[in-house]
């Protein structure tokens, strides 16, 4: 455990922020430090460092033949970012290397590394740019052209920073694929677990909702006058907050942005503007309440007389991991910590890319609070320590298994 | 017609907006060009002009002895005011006196036309500010002390304007007071009335409500673990709509504002605030509704985890009109258009001030589409004549009645 805690306030001190977290926004100055760091590191630990057209770092422990077994994530951050989203699974497959080496293990396959560009999307969208490449789900010159939140092209700065590397995309395919990750959200401390096998990752539906009524002052227009659109934008939530409850299981939704205008305390408004995030791990569930919450468009555009229009933002489906993978994760999880729950991913991770070409799963630890993308981000070192032993034994699971064709 | 729609346009002169409206904020110097023009009319039909210490002025003929009756409203606007509001039922008064003259009618009592200091209140809070103070709800002292929105005291700009007057406040209770005004509201429209007999005038509620949840990430934030403060704002929004129209009659409820933060998709917020406007005719029921919104607040902090602060923004009773006054209103606008309908005020005038000291009521005529505040305030000459013929047939009536005493 000392090694990776030092690895990883060692790192931590590249791109520091006033309040303890960490800044290195993809392709930066910073990030390129930081990516020389655990470069040094891979090759400290004897492993073969390659790094392919759009950046992506993998450090290979060739202590066998045949395909690797990978783990992986990132070391880019928000710019509010905390010290262990990314980069924590990243370290803790080196502490897995040295861990192996030190012990005398010889795995049956080779264990790679890996380092994703562009995790999180924060300078260039889309995230998890990095391993959407690698698994060709978006070609390099696409890749390289996309222009970031300060005007810079990926692809300069990727040649700037010195990582724009020789390896083709996509890349191969490994014989599986397990992340560790903290889990950022609140259900491991919830229920007192600490560690989760995770199953997938939710699908995402966003929609901007615009509702047009009628300005009116909130004095002299009777009820039955009225066009409110902040009555039924207030309705809307309702729906889909009952919805989300209604559903149970892995349904969540969410009305994080609520805009009125004009916004003043006695005129009935003329237009309110929200989002809708409703996320599930099933698709069929997730279509059907958005097919619900179309309908109910309709019922509100009668009851309130507003319009109602509406803007997609962002529709992504469900990923169902390996159920092999998932399966291994949950009984070495329970061995190491005498219990464990499966759970869905509520974030992205790169898993979620590796997962359309490899056996795939994740592992989470606890996040304190639930909170991420912000400096107060922390897991117990028992924790870090915990999710390292379950990576250790899974890899080399991993390596023992063989999987079944067309799973 | 043909003068008051001279008179009326005459007046819009002074301080118009682009848009065919009219800007004369109190006690600047658009309201004295204003002013001026009005007293200079009132001199022309040979009327007693004073100018009380707020500023207020009253035009009396001195026909007959006794106490007048008098009419009035204010020629003071908002920013983008209209060029009816208030400036009618000041101007239209005026009508009242020529056409008695020119008719060799003499009425039994004075007749009276006060134009009020500051209505609108858009640059010295609060509004109905001189009627406020010639009722004697606010001592002189304190009035003229009041600071405006430019940082001007208000003393200064009445003296600067030469609207610092010598009668004294609270001035004389009038026989009895009769308002001509638009609606400001959609209401005679909806029911295709063309005159309204006002009953009285809402009473107000106003608070802010801040509810203040737990920001997390949308995503990987379980319903059950969440505190959500949208979802609570839009549970509160849908009460407060459902229970003004199980209330019904004249209870109105608005949230006209609300603000949410950080204001994001994809995070469940920290913080929602939202204004609540709630209004009735009738105290006891304004009343019973404020107490069933703060029990909900109860239930909203058990359901949603949230914790809730109000603030109190404003609070004015309902005001009930006299009835011997609101009948006679009633008789005269049934005979001039074959119908009439009574109803409250939801917006705030003069009257309610003067019906402190002395019987009142007030006259409304249709404001095309409700829209007032606005350079688009309309209301057809037609119904600018029917309302001052109303009004003639009013301020005539009351100088023939006498009212019971403690009515």
């Amino acid at each position: 455990m000392a090694r990776l805690r030092s690895r990883i306030d060692e790192l931590a001190k590249i791109g520091p922020t006033p309040a303890g977290g960490s800044c290195r926004l993809a392709l930066t100055d910073e990030d390129r430090q930081g990516r020389d760091l655990v470069c040094r590191w891979m090759n400290d630990l004897g492993m073969t460092v390659t790094v392919d057209a759009i950046g992506n770092v993998f450090g290979v422990w060739n202590c066998a033949d045949g395909l690797p077994v990978m783990t992986g994530s990132h070391i880019d951050t928000v710019r509010t970012g905390g010290i262990y989203d990314g980069n924590y699974g990243v370290l803790a497959g080196l502490e897995v290397i040295e861990a192996c080496q030190l012990a005398g293990i010889t795995p049956k396959r080779p264990l790679a590394v890996g380092v994703f560009t562009d995790e999180e999307g924060a300078r260039f969208a889309p995230d998890m740019l990095g391993s959407l490449v690698y698994v060709g789900g978006m070609s390099v010159e696409e890749a390289l052209d996309v222009v970031g939140i300060d005007g810079a092209r990926l692809g300069d700065e990727l040649s700037r920073i010195g990582y724009a590397g020789m390896t083709p995309c996509p890349g191969i395919a490994p014989h599986a694929f397990v992340e560790l990750h903290i889990e950022q959200g609140p259900l491991l401390e919830a229920q007192q677990q600490r560690l989760g096998a995770v199953t997938g990752v939710q699908g995402i539906s966003w929609q901007e909702v615009t509702i047009t009524g009628q300005s009116n002052h909130a004095g002299t227009t009777p009820m039955s006058l009225r066009k409110d659109p902040v009555a039924a934008a207030a309705d809307l939530a309702v729906f889909v907050h009952d919805l989300a409850h209604r559903y149970g299981g892995n349904q969540v939704c969410t009305v994080g942005k609520l805009d009125v205008h004009p916004n003043l305390v006695n005129v009935v408004a003329a237009r309110a503007q929200l989002t809708l995030d409703v996320r599930n791990t099933d698709e069929s569930l997730l279509q059907k309440a958005e097919a619900e919450i179309a309908s109910h468009f309709a019922v509100l555009g009668q009851s309130y007389g507003v319009k109602i229009d509406t803007k997609r933002l962002a529709r992504f489906e469900p990923v169902q991991f390996n159920d092999d993978v998932i399966d291994l994760v949950e009984t070495i999880c329970t061995d190491i910590d005498n219990a464990t729950i499966r759970m869905p991913s509520g974030a992205g991770h790169d898993a979620q890319m590796l997962a359309r070409v490899c056996p795939t799963a994740m592992i989470f630890v606890p996040s304190k609070d639930g909170i991420s993308h912000n400096p107060a981000e922390h897991t117990d070192d028992a924790d870090l320590e915990n999710g390292a032993n379950a990576l250790l034994r899974t890899m080399l699971a991993l390596a023992d298994h063989d999987f079944k064709e067309n799973q």
